[in-house]
């Protein structure tokens, strides 16, 4: 990996920073975020402005070119990566380390007295935008939105915004058709007295109409606002794509139907001038609900005393619940992705002794085994394959420079999963391909007992995720291990593989509750740099459990596990695991062999049926 | 209990809102908060004004009078005890239920246009202030300082403000001098750039200085602020205390000191004066340390551009560290108040039975016991003696109107703890003097091993403790039982009970990471609303933790119990815990017969240690 040479880009960039053309008057500074004007954690090619000016290509960083600097925040996922991929020109920001100064402190430390500091009113989202103009306002200096992005002032060959056609989803996938969902928004909106909702996230734009798009990788959305009031339905998309028949169809573009539900479709770009519309027509008392993360420039077009701002849309929490229909359809997709992989490491076992699989290979062979199964749409992330030293790298992708041959002395770890059309799925599973190490069981052992210690939880209704984090860990602390990421994350329905508003991760506390039909991943893991990694994901739907007792009348929950893959017996210490933690990886088997193996069955998959039988074959414990 | 009948000083406070001897413009509402100018969670009798104008006092509470209304807030655990104790002047906003209002909401929905809302801003935590003004702005109102105290200008015969004498701690108890103390606090000053500190909490001075007091019932403080400069110390005192020459001696005062710790000792109502004095003084980024609980008065002194405000002081982080003196100290209070506790345990099981102890005279008696003991100076907090569904009451506390007699059927609860001048207690123990239902002890026994969870955890250094909470409740979740209060909280070496940054509860997130040399309580529990109340309590000290790895080489914690109380074992259905649990009990009561049996010994209390043999002999499980 070499770096990019930046020098004659940021040269033209600091060009434009005074370029009465793009700005009012000069800024000092420029500030270029991440992500795009939905706030995405998957962006497209044309919004990766970051890269484009830096090099630096991974999913978190933020970058701020001054006159004389040029300087990188990133975490410590990526410390190594920006540092090979920057120039010299470039100072890279270590955060989480006690020395890293924040952007404004560094801001207020090399900017001259009374500076203008310039950012895509877009591409920053409004609470950002307040703790960075509020530090620098307290120093002197100004945060100003820059209209015109700068970065593609200068950046000649940006790919264009993608705009792909839309997929229509049925009530047999989505349970709910997209006027029930924006009835129930509205009655959402009536109990807080708000009059109109505008949806800027894109997988709740997606989620609302039911409808899924290609726009970005990996994720099955496209690119679109709506605004909703109590008797319109505004929704901003830009190409031909509503002219294509089924959609019309789908959204009765050309039925005749109540005015508080025919939706007005607008160009993608008109967004917020409409939304200045909007705001300079309320009357007092009339609110805008926005998410809280919603860009800067649109959460000004609604006058400050107007907007009502939450960190959890009402669509992201009903996203989060899956009804009957999504439900029925995210275990169907569990059932395919098992089937692809019981395939995949049934092949791997085979061949992997030969020395000619590498990492690349596998993930591709994983792609192929997917690809085959009904309604698969593409994969939910890039694949993690990873063996030996690789896998201790948390969100490693096998490039050819690292690409590294699978053997019978090395650990293998994979994380993928893909977007079916009735369901999105992520999946980890450690195999040893030889005979493992104790010391490899032992560390296997103690990550499934988290992983367990979790899955087979039960607690009261309304528990927030984060407080089950540590049931992961508790077996990992006992000997002095732990793992440095959260435990779980909330799971689209052919959506995002990651979405709010829930989790299972120690660094939050403002997660939403669990409440039953919310489908969370439950991955712990233990890393030893140069060595190994190890994790153990399951993709669980939160279901109501049955208790001796019911306290207070608040009913309990558990999980029950989606993900139907065997986990691999071989690098499990049984000594290590109690009666109850046996009998749930033989009840979990049991499951696997039953459904997975009547679908392989079904499939006429014999060789990969004969190695799911082989694979579940009950533990016994010695007393 | 009869309600307090108010009407008459809700008259006269309404006068006095309107009075120009006392507020500059009439003020259409005046809040009355629960605290004093040190935001102290134990008050002294002359700060109880929000008692004294609606005959409520629970420990928490807000009043709020208007013209027209007259409303106080308080949280679930008051919410039968303020309707009693309230006359019908009152309304009741019973906070955590989904239809109150906040007290800023429910102003603007009362009051006329451009209202005045006065407050004590002594009373009033800068944060607290800040919230409600912003809110009563935005709604065109005004929160208004009021500097007469409202309350104390119709409340005749309001006790005076105590100044008792003081102690001085030498370094056998303290560890470090004064002087050290000053020396490490501006180290933490110069780190931060910070030029003054201005100690407000009550428990912080008393600490600083190695000095305690008796102004407020349970806690052994006294009524002080200090500003500490870089190189001046200023202690604002009232009173002859003074004067005395062990405390003239301790502090240095008459002897030839270098500059920087001299002691100025200043009036206690000249602080506020002093400080403006001190904010009006200062070079541009000379900056001036304050906790963000202060009071909106103090923190005014200093002009915005100047302050330093965080969550916790670098003296409530010091003192949360107990250092070896400390830490011995502590140990040696907790054998005297097992010896107590032996005592009176052994007592109640010979008297209960005959029917004549009654909630009020089993405290009484603990209080007795433990007055025996060396260096007892006080309880730490009112005795909690509750049997039968009295248990069932949290923060119960026996009173005439609900005193019960213990009897051999029901569950008794003794939470309790003491002042000694060489470490604070708090312990909670529930006995059955009679046989246990399987229920019963089906219950205790979860709380036990929700309890040994937590003692026994070991984690990584620098966890923080509301991340064990949930280990606490997972034997109780998983028959569908819960309590509903958090885990522990830290603990003051003889001072107070209750104290920061540390804890282990699933309500805070901003809690500061445990260290080794800690204090926290571990006090789970399980309540019947009308039967009984199960809980069980020790002090435990942090602990670094041996481990068989060392992940990242961070080293690991766990936590060594300081309280030494046999837990009943007929209480037990040993048949539910683990080896390890049945282990841990057996450990712990191995350690109780040991050291407390040698202090039992040596005190000659010969009855009550053959009650600790018996109570401490080991449990045989059954497998």
């Amino acid at each position: 990996m070499s770096p990019k040479i930046t020098t004659e880009l940021l040269k033209q960039l600091r060009q434009v920073m005074k370029n009465p053309r793009y700005v009012q008057e000069p800024v000092q500074a420029y500030i270029v975020p991440s992500g795009d004007a939905h706030q995405s954690e998957y962006i497209a090619p044309c919004d990766c402005r970051r890269a484009f000016i830096s090099g630096f290509d991974g999913s978190a960083g933020t970058a701020i070119v001054t006159e004389q600097h040029a300087a990188m925040w990133t975490d410590g996922r990526y410390f190594l990566q920006a540092a090979h991929q920057m120039d010299s020109n470039w100072t890279l920001m270590k955060m989480g380390l006690k020395d890293t100064p924040t952007q404004e402190d560094w801001l207020v430390s090399v900017l001259p007295e009374g500076s203008k500091v310039g950012v895509d009113p877009f591409i920053i989202p409004a609470d950002q935008w307040k703790r960075i103009s509020k530090a620098l306002r307290s120093a002197g200096h100004d945060l100003v939105p820059v209209k015109e992005n700068l970065i593609d002032t200068i950046w000649t060959d940006c790919p264009q915004r993608p705009c792909k056609p839309l997929i229509t989803l049925d009530l047999s996938y989505t349970g709910v058709s997209w006027r029930d969902k924006i009835v129930a928004l509205r009655s959402k909106m009536a109990e807080r007295k708000v009059m109109w909702f505008v949806v800027t996230a894109l997988d709740e734009v997606a989620w609302l109409f039911n409808l899924r798009g290609s726009d970005v990788e990996y994720n099955p959305v496209f690119f679109a606002y709506a605004v909703i009031g109590m008797n319109t339905i505004r929704l901003f998309i830009d190409g031909d794509r509503m002219m294509d028949p089924a959609v019309r169809e789908h959204l009765q573009l050309d039925s005749t139907l109540e005015p508080e539900f025919k939706i007005q479709v607008m160009p993608y770009g008109s967004i917020l001038s409409e939304l200045q519309a909007v705001g300079a027509g309320l009357s007092p008392k009339e609110k805008v609900w926005l998410s809280d993360k919603a860009s800067y420039a649109l959460t000004e077009a609604i006058p400050k005393a107007y907007r009502y701002l939450t960190p959890y849309t009402p669509i992201c929490i009903a996203k989060a619940v899956k009804n009957a229909a999504e439900t029925e359809g995210m275990r169907r997709a569990h059932i395919k992705d098992a089937v692809a992989l019981c395939e995949l490491f049934n092949w791997l076992e085979k061949e992997v002794p030969k020395g000619t699989v590498t990492e690349i290979v596998a993930a591709d062979k994983a792609e192929e085994f997917r690809s085959q199964q009904k309604d698969f749409v593409e994969l939910s992330f890039a694949t993690i394959s990873s063996t030996g030293p690789n896998g201790a790298i948390i969100h490693y992708k096998p490039v050819p420079e690292t690409n590294r041959t699978l053997s019978v002395n090395e650990i293998y770890l994979l994380d993928s999963g893909a977007q079916y059309k009735d369901g999105t799925t992520d999946v980890t599973r450690t195999m040893h391909f030889g005979t493992p190490s104790s010391y490899e069981k032992e560390c296997f052992t103690y990550v499934l007992k988290g992983h367990i210690a979790v899955s087979a939880a039960i607690f009261p209704n309304g528990t927030k995720g984060h407080l089950l984090d540590s049931f992961a860990r508790s077996a990992l602390w006992d000997c002095g291990l732990d793992y440095l990421h959260g435990t779980g994350h909330g799971v689209g329905s052919f959506l995002n593989v990651h979405e709010g508003p829930c989790g299972i991760s120690y660094k939050t506390f403002a997660d939403e509750p669990l409440e039953a039909g919310m489908i969370v991943s439950d991955e712990p893991g233990y890393y030893e740099d140069g060595s190994f990694g190890i994790r153990i994901e399951n993709v669980v739907l939160v279901i109501p459990a049955e208790t001796k007792y019911n306290f207070k009348n608040r009913g309990s929950l558990t999980f029950e596990p989606l993900t139907l893959v065997p986990i691999q017996t071989k690098m499990i210490d049984v000594n290590l695991l109690t009666e109850k933690e046996c009998n749930w990886v033989n009840e979990y088997h049991r499951r696997c062999r039953e459904v997975v193996g009547a679908e392989l069955e079904r499939q006429g998959r014999h060789e990969a049926l004969r190695w799911l039988l082989r694979e579940t074959e009950p533990l016994a414990r010695v007393q």
